[in-house]
C-alpha cells in the first residue's frame, strides 16, 4: 500500500477521541491522559492475530468487536471503570469495506463497554503493513485500593460466575471440524463467541464489595488455577451449578463434552469471582442493576486445590480429565 | 510452540516491573499505575514489523532495543517522565538465544532512557504465535499544561534539531544496495540506527521553556510539516545548519546525496524543536547538562509554507526536490 491508502486508514479511526478524561487525543506524538486524584489507572493489553486467534476470514465487524471486548473485559475482571484506548492494526492490503466494517465492530464495542453510555475513546494507534494483527491497549480507573485481584480471595468466600460457559469453545470446535453433525449453526454461534457480553459495569459496581477476580479466557479450571496459587488457597466447584446455555441441551451434547467445553473451553470473557457471604444481598442487588446472570458454582477452601463435586459427591477424576484437556491443548498466546 | 513454551517467554520479560509509579505490575489482568497529582500521563504506541520496519535476520538485541527507542522517542517528543511500558511479541517460533538476546536489548534501551537512573518498568504485556511483529506502548508524566506539542509553534521562534541527521537513512539505504561502495559500513551503521540516542532527559528538562516538539521519524520535511500544519505557520531552514555525520563528508558523500538523507530520509529519532529566542541560554545550560548536541537550523515565519536557504539564498527548487522525495516514498506506517 502506499501512503495515501495508509492515511486514509487513520481517518477510519480518528475523530472518536473525545472523553472527559482526555487532554489531547489523536494528532501528536502521545495522548494525554487525566487522572483523578484518588484512582489508579489500570493498564492491559492483548494481541489478536490471523490464524491463531480468529479464523482467516472471519467477518471484518467481528474481529474489530472482539479485538476491543477482549481487552475491556480485562478491564472488567480489575472492576476498573473503562476509561480510554489506543489501537496497532496491520495488514498486508486494506480495502475500504474491510475497514469501514472492521471500525464499525470496533467502535460498536467501544460503546457498548462504556458505563457512561459514551463511546470509550480511542486515543491513538497506528497503522501498519504486514500479515493481519491487531493489538489494543485498554486503559480503566480504580478507585485506589479497590481493583479486584487474583491473589484476593479468602477462605470460605462464594465463588461466582456470569453469564454461561462453553459457546464459544463449541464454535472454535465447530471451526476444526469437531461436532460436525452441529455445523449448520457454526456461523451463529462464531458471531455470539466474537462479541462477548460486557460486563465493564456491573464489574465496576462489583469491585466496591469484591477483591478478587479474573475474566474466563483460557477455561475456567486454567483461570481459577490462577486465583488458587495467588491467593495461596483452594476450590470446591459443583458441576450441577455450573452455567451451561440451553443450546448444550437442546442439541443432545453429552455431560462430558458440556463440561469439557463449560469448564476447559476458553474464549467465555465472563468473570469469575470470589466473594464473602456477607456480601450476597449487596451482590443479588448489583446484578439486578446491571441486568447481569451470576452463578454461585462453589466455595474457596482453606486446603489447596481444585476438588470437583457432582450433587455434594467428591469426583476427583473428572477433575483430573478436565485437567489434562485444558494442559493438553497446543496453546499458543500467554498473557505476562 | 507449546503452552509451556509460551510460558517461558514471559519468563524473559518479568521481574523487571518494579517502579515508584506501580502500584500493581506483571501478574494479573491489568496492571496499576499511581498518576501524581499535576502530572497527565503521556500515552504513545508503536508496532514494527519484520520486513517493513528491520529487515528480516536483523540481531534480535537491536530488535529489542528499537522496539522500546522508537516509542521513548514519542514520550521525549511531548518532553514526558518516562514512567511505564508493555510489550506485545509475537513470533513464529523463540530459540532461548533470540529471547535472551531481545529481552537484554529491550531492557538495555529501558535503562537508558529512564531519567532517574533505574529501568523503565515494563508492567505488562503479551506473548502469541505469529509472523514476527513486536507493539510497544509507553507512558511517561507530564506537568498539567507543559507537553510539548505540534502546535505550539510561534512566530520568529527558533527552530532546532538534536543530534545528526541522515544516518539511519543511509544504513536502510545500503540495506537496499544503494550507496554500494560504502557496503562494508552496513552493519556498524545498521547497529547505530536501531539504537537511537535517547532524549528524554534532555526533552523532560526542556519541556519547562519549550512548547513545540516532534521526534524525527520520517525526515526532517516531512516531521516538520506536521508542526507547521498543526500551528499555521511557516519556516525557513538554513542548508549549511543542517548537522550530518561527518561521516558523510569522510566518505565523499555528495551534498544532493547529504541533504536527501539528512531531511527526508527518516529514523533519526531526534528531537525537532521551537523556542523562544530569549530561552536560548536556558536552553544552552539544559542541553549542556544532558550532554546533548543542539542546533539552531532555522526559524519559524507568518508565511505559511517551508523554504530553505543556503546561506541565507532562497533555493525553493531544492525544497521541491526534497519534498518529492519524501512523498514519493513507498511509506508503509502511519501513527493516528
Amino acid at each position: 500500500m502506499s501512503l495515501g491508502e495508509f492515511e486514509l486508514i487513520g481517518r477510519y479511526f480518528s475523530g472518536k477521541d473525545k472523553g472527559q478524561g482526555v487532554a489531547l487525543g489523536i494528532g501528536d506524538d502521545c495522548a494525554l491522559l487525566k487522572v483523578p486524584q484518588g484512582m489508579n489507572l489500570a493498564i492491559t493489553t492483548d494481541t489478536l492475530n490471523e490464524g491463531i486467534h480468529f479464523f482467516k476470514g472471519t467477518d471484518p465487524y467481528l474481529l474489530g468487536y472482539k479485538t476491543l471486548a477482549v481487552n475491556v473485559s480485562d478491564l472488567a475482571a480489575m472492576g476498573a471503570y473503562p476509561y480510554a484506548c489506543t489501537l496497532s492494526v496491520t495488514l498486508d492490503e486494506a480495502t475500504p469495506d474491510f475497514l469501514e466494517a472492521f471500525s464499525q465492530g470496533f467502535f460498536d464495542c467501544a460503546k457498548n463497554s462504556s458505563i457512561d453510555g459514551a463511546t470509550l475513546p480511542l486515543i491513538g494507534g497506528n497503522t501498519s503493513k504486514g500479515p493481519m494483527s491487531f493489538t489494543v491497549s485498554a486503559y480503566g480507573l480504580n478507585k485506589t485500593g479497590k481493583a479486584m485481584c487474583r491473589d484476593g480471595a479468602q477462605v470460605h468466600d462464594d465463588i461466582y460466575v456470569t453469564g454461561t460457559l462453553g459457546l464459544p469453545a463449541l464454535a472454535v470446535a465447530l471451526g476444526y471440524g469437531e461436532f460436525s453433525n452441529l455445523k449448520e449453526d457454526f456461523k451463529e454461534l462464531y458471531k455470539l463467541s466474537m462479541m462477548p457480553k460486557s460486563r465493564n459495569h456491573f464489574a465496576y459496581l462489583l469491585s466496591d464489595i469484591c477483591s478478587c477476580a479474573i475474566d474466563l479466557s483460557d477455561g475456567l479450571c486454567g483461570d481459577l488455577k490462577h486465583i488458587l496459587i495467588k491467593s495461596n488457597i483452594g476450590a470446591k466447584i459443583e458441576l450441577s451449578s455450573i452455567p451451561y446455555p440451553m443450546y448444550f441441551r437442546e442439541h443432545d451434547l453429552s455431560d462430558d463434552d458440556i463440561f469439557k467445553l463449560a469448564l476447559a473451553g476458553g474464549g467465555d470473557y465472563e468473570l469469575l469471582f470470589t466473594l464473602s457471604k456477607d456480601k450476597r444481598q449487596e451482590l443479588i442487588d448489583i446484578a439486578s442493576k446491571t441486568s447481569t446472570l451470576v452463578t454461585r458454582i462453589g466455595e474457596i477452601t482453606e486446603q489447596n486445590g481444585l476438588i470437583f463435586t457432582s450433587r455434594g459427591k467428591i469426583i476427583s477424576q473428572k477433575f483430573t480429565a478436565f485437567e489434562h484437556f485444558y494442559g493438553g491443548n497446543e496453546y499458543s498466546e500467554n498473557s505476562f
